[in-house]
């Protein structure tokens, strides 16, 4: 337990991120302040929003320091302690560094209660991505019985679990993907009615023929021109929930046809969100998603990769499709 | 009064309007059947939405058929009536033909109260573009004191209301607009903090110069650059009330930046809206406006042309940007 490794941000990407924007750096084990504990790494999260933290520009989150550790999601488990709140042994979640070791502070983290599933689940559906679907979906989407609710990225973390929400409350929904294995996914495991492989299909036509009500709520996490193609079947006071917008992320002064006709024309309302505007309700959110889970109501996929190394490439992957479910990078296997 | 004259689509435009798709019809002066009156048109309005009925694609109002008259806001005068509602003589206000003559359902007109002010105000700020300002802004802007207001737009008939009410609510308000008489007027007249002359000036410098705090309201009437120059500056959860995009009425695909990361970005709110939309709620924005008016707290503009074949001219001149206020054609002296 002598050496330790980070993913420092060494160069700011303007376009896709690769290797040369990513170094894996060796370091020593930090020490360890009043409050703190030190954590080993167990799981990490790779996340589309973390993209936008590698830019400079003025965003809802502080950019990612240049020759420091990226930070986000993750499982860590307590080796030392000088915190009252936490022992060693326990198994915690908050947003750490991507280090195999870390000194935090204990104020910034949640122990993870193993009764409510497998712990990586605080990383997927009882984490983030799941209040992400849970409060995009309800707050902004509100949706009713019958109605008819597109989404984006339909096989990823956020996407997968908005799907079945929308089923639950009775809702004609159609899933969005890039392939052939997501689209199975989503129709047989997630239960939507529809799904569209993007990559394969006119998805004008598709949308068309999958929605002949029209679109009554767009949950989109991808922009682009999955979006263009939704617009025009946007019905009177349909509500799109902007979660994402991938296909934007990678593409400096990304064009595209101009949208406000569409919003006019349908009187429908787009909303921006993240998961924090949500922090207050989070607990309701939280109770909600537990109780489906349990109920078997709710399921999840997870892909995992192994291996501290292989973050990096979990990250990028990202922006290729690779994914169905939750990304994750299991780092340590707990003692 | 045996002729008449009526203004009719004869080919459907696919950018700017002219004079090939509008043809002046000589025709006679209509029967009338129970319950119609037969109306002189004394003023009609030209609005840029008017544009989007031109097309035959699908939107929130029919489109207008070819080889028939344009219909919209006017005022007329009763000549004879076989309605209970309305005695000869009577000034009213409705969807009209452009038509001299018109004979229409009782139903479906309002009659003016002259001692709200003079009567052209039913087209403007106590009607149609009034109603459109004070709910576009209260319902979807919900401008708070202090916020910033920023209005496209901002000498029409819409915009130029908008200004006004926003700062009754004690808000910083920047107003855009294409002349130098304009942006006098918006500043001067209206009382806005800020005027940006698009046409003249860098609008991203001059934005950011004049919304040191950023922008929490922006009601849009325009679309296009000037929005593209609006949205980097939104504040966290701010409000665009979408109402026209006037920029794109006449450009076939028109393209720009993709905008969804900023509403991410910033959870930023956009609804589009057309005034119907409200319609439970009109005695309410014109109990607002009619007080506002009667003590001088809003005033408005208007330009008038004069005679029945200047409103093909009138009309193709929103898109020139040649009103200030609303812009209106004077068809016949009242008797």
């Amino acid at each position: 337990m002598a050496s330790n490794r980070e993913i420092h941000l060494v160069k700011r990407p303007e376009a896709e991120p690769t290797q040369e924007h990513l170094n894996i750096v060796e370091s020593s084990i930090p020490d360890l302040k009043q409050g703190e504990v030190l954590l080993r790494t167990l799981y990490v999260s790779v996340d589309p929003y973390m993209r936008g933290r590698m830019s400079d520009a003025k965003s809802y989150v502080a950019s990612f320091e240049l020759n420091k550790p990226i930070e986000g999601g993750a499982i860590g488990q307590v080796e030392q302690s000088q915190s009252d709140r936490f022992q060693p042994g326990d198994i915690v979640t908050g947003s750490l560094p991507w280090t195999e070791y870390a000194s935090v502070s204990g104020q910034n983290l949640r122990k993870i209660d193993p009764n409510l599933g497998p712990v990586t689940t605080s990383l997927g559906i009882l984490g983030m991505p799941g209040l992400t679907a849970y409060f995009g979906l309800m707050d902004i989407g509100q949706p009713k019985e019958g109605e008819t609710v597109v989404v984006s990225g339909a096989a990823g973390a956020v996407g997968s679990t908005v799907v079945q929400i929308a089923k639950l409350h009775g809702c004609h929904v159609v899933g969005i993907a890039g392939s052939e294995e997501k689209t199975s996914f989503i129709t047989e495991t997630l239960g939507a009615d529809y799904a569209i492989n993007y990559k394969q299909e006119d998805v004008p036509a598709a949308l068309e023929q999958a929605c002949g009500s029209g679109v009554d709520v767009y949950f989109d996490n991808v922009g682009g021109s999955i979006s263009d193609a939704v617009y025009p079947l946007l019905n009177k006071y349909a509500r799109i929930a902007q979660c994402g917008a991938i296909a934007s992320y990678n593409v400096p002064n990304d064009q595209g046809p101009r949208m406000q006709m569409h919003l006019i024309k349908s009187s429908a309302l787009m909303k921006g969100f993240i998961v924090a505007d949500y922090q207050d309700r989070f607990k309701e959110g939280f109770q909600h998603l537990a109780q489906w889970l349990q109920e078997g109501k709710l399921t999840y996929k997870e892909s995992v990769k192994e291996g501290f190394d292989q973050i990096p490439h979990a990250f990028f992957g990202l922006f290729e499709g690779e994914n169905i479910g939750k990304q994750l990078v299991k780092v340590a296997e707990p003692k």
